[in-house]
């Protein structure tokens, strides 16, 4: 079966949101290669593509912003809908705010004060719903219906998936020798976008995934060979309690070669690891794939060169997990 | 009089270090850049030197890098030694260990327990003394007579004030159109150093300091002409809590404009600020450059392109100052 996005659309997306985004800097860390490598012999680099500096905080604006620009005149007049209460939801109206058109977005009133904050700062509508799966779609679907507002999905849309492939076509231009890439994997439209990217560039890179055991879908999912999803979640990571979707497992199924699991505990050490020794801010979902490279499992493979995509940095600062 | 240093040993010390420390990135933040706008006419560009991403996490070790670099081979054999309890204590041990020789470090037995782990995990000898100005300089003298080692001051020292200002000449390479360069100031070693670096390169350029308000020594001494220290100090700014040196201070007199005062009030704001919305961790002291530059006082200079050297990132995550 075809796959929901190929490199053209990656292609595609770059274009299109290239003066929009930022160029994110890699940042390496030698006390971090260190622990990577473990008593192991070879060495181990890490490449660290730092998506908490993007625009909103988060990878999130690469797909949120192709999708809204990929919009037609008549389309993007009605607007955009989504319902979200993370990064996608920021991502989204900041989009629809560079464009010019109205952004609505479906919020649970559990939602905390700041996240309904950034999106009305960027001048988004939220259209209060219950905090249930059911109540958010069904919120969503009235909001189309009543302003003919173009629903973007926060991770299963080819437009999202292949605006987040941008991030692995930049970071293999700067840093061109990568043997491996690992990203985390929520709803998977960042690690499925980066897949069929990196892949074309370079058909022998080596994809991987990482994934809270409270929230581990996905890495059951390829055990099983077949799309599963989560009955109950239970995380720190905020951001990855999404089961995979639909469009983004195939191409994870065929494109990624394993997914790591971390427990939260690894989860808030591998956090404080990158506040402490890299001093840049990440939330809880980009520090899974560092707990990930820094797990005995992941040393076994003996790579030497890997990209790590620190995919947000949206943390509560009066809300730390640091003891 | 001649000043301690000219651009010449600037020029040495890069020569001596380049190849032993980051050149660190210089980020934007369209939110900050909005913020030191404010109600003004004329847009508003700040370009932060991140010197937080530096090796030990502070601009410290460029100093101590120069110093201890050029040291004889006689002199370096027997070792280096300071008293502090701060950055300059991790960067002259991290140094010396690069250069293969001792290092020894007085430390009041007050000095968090955190602070006295990263001096040893660089391999250098602590020697406990009473947590007062004079029984710091009483250990130091002492150590030096029992083992020969040279003392490495923490500012006031013509090596160390020109390996700071390496950290200017680096910064307008990265953004050449500067109008102004803000930094903070403790001792001055960092302002002195980025003044003779900075007015060599472009005579126009506009040097200013930033100071807490509970150890204004510099800015008093700025207003009353002459060198004037702290009776006593109250700021969270813990790495500026000394009075600026007998070395420094004669070039900040004559090449730096004006030091603004910002209250630990704006100090913890700024440093939220910073956390916040361009997700890199920085400590209170290199916050204070940043509320100079959000205040009125700095906005009525009507600038448009200043530089702000974020000068560290080492924090206790465990005590922080947000609430």
């Amino acid at each position: 079966m075809a796959h929901a996005i190929d490199f053209a659309d990656v292609e595609a997306a770059r274009a299109r949101i290239e003066a929009h985004v930022h160029r994110t800097p890699v940042l390496r860390s030698r006390t971090l290669d260190a622990w990577a490598r473990g008593e192991r012999q070879t060495s181990c680099e890490l490449y660290f593509k730092c998506e908490n500096l993007q625009r909103i905080g988060a990878f999130k604006i690469r797909g949120a912003m192709n999708a809204v620009l990929a919009l037609s005149e008549e389309q993007a007049r009605l607007g955009v809908v989504t319902h979200s209460s993370g990064n996608h939801a920021q991502a989204l109206a900041l989009a629809a705010r560079e464009r010019g058109i109205p952004c609505h977005v479906v919020m649970p009133t559990t939602a905390p004060s700041s996240k309904r904050a950034a999106v009305t700062g960027y001048g988004a509508t939220i259209y209060d719903c219950e905090p249930s799966v059911s109540a958010r779609a069904a919120g969503a679907q009235r909001v189309c219906s009543e302003t003919g507002a173009h629903f973007i999905a926060p991770f299963d849309s080819p437009w999202v998936m292949a605006g987040q492939g941008t991030c692995a076509w930049e970071l293999l231009e700067q840093a061109p020798t990568l043997e491996a890439i690992i990203t985390p994997v929520g709803g998977g439209g960042l690690l499925s976008g980066c897949s069929v990217a990196a892949k074309h560039i370079s058909r022998r890179i080596r994809m991987f995934g990482a994934e809270p055991l409270g929230a581990d879908d996905t890495a059951r999912s390829k055990a099983a060979g077949r799309r599963l999803g989560n009955d109950r979640v239970d995380t720190i990571a905020d951001g990855l309690l999404t089961n995979v979707g639909e469009l983004t497992w195939p191409i994870i199924d065929e494109l990624v070669e394993a997914v790591f699991t971390v427990t939260d505990e690894q989860i808030v050490a591998a956090m404080r690891v990158v506040w402490e020794r890299m001093k840049v801010v990440i939330e809880p979902s980009a520090a899974v794939p560092v707990a990930a490279v820094l797990s005995e499992e992941f040393r076994a493979l003996g790579l030497q060169r890997v990209g790590v995509v620190l995919s947000g940095g949206n943390v509560d600062l009066t809300n730390l997990p640091f003891s």
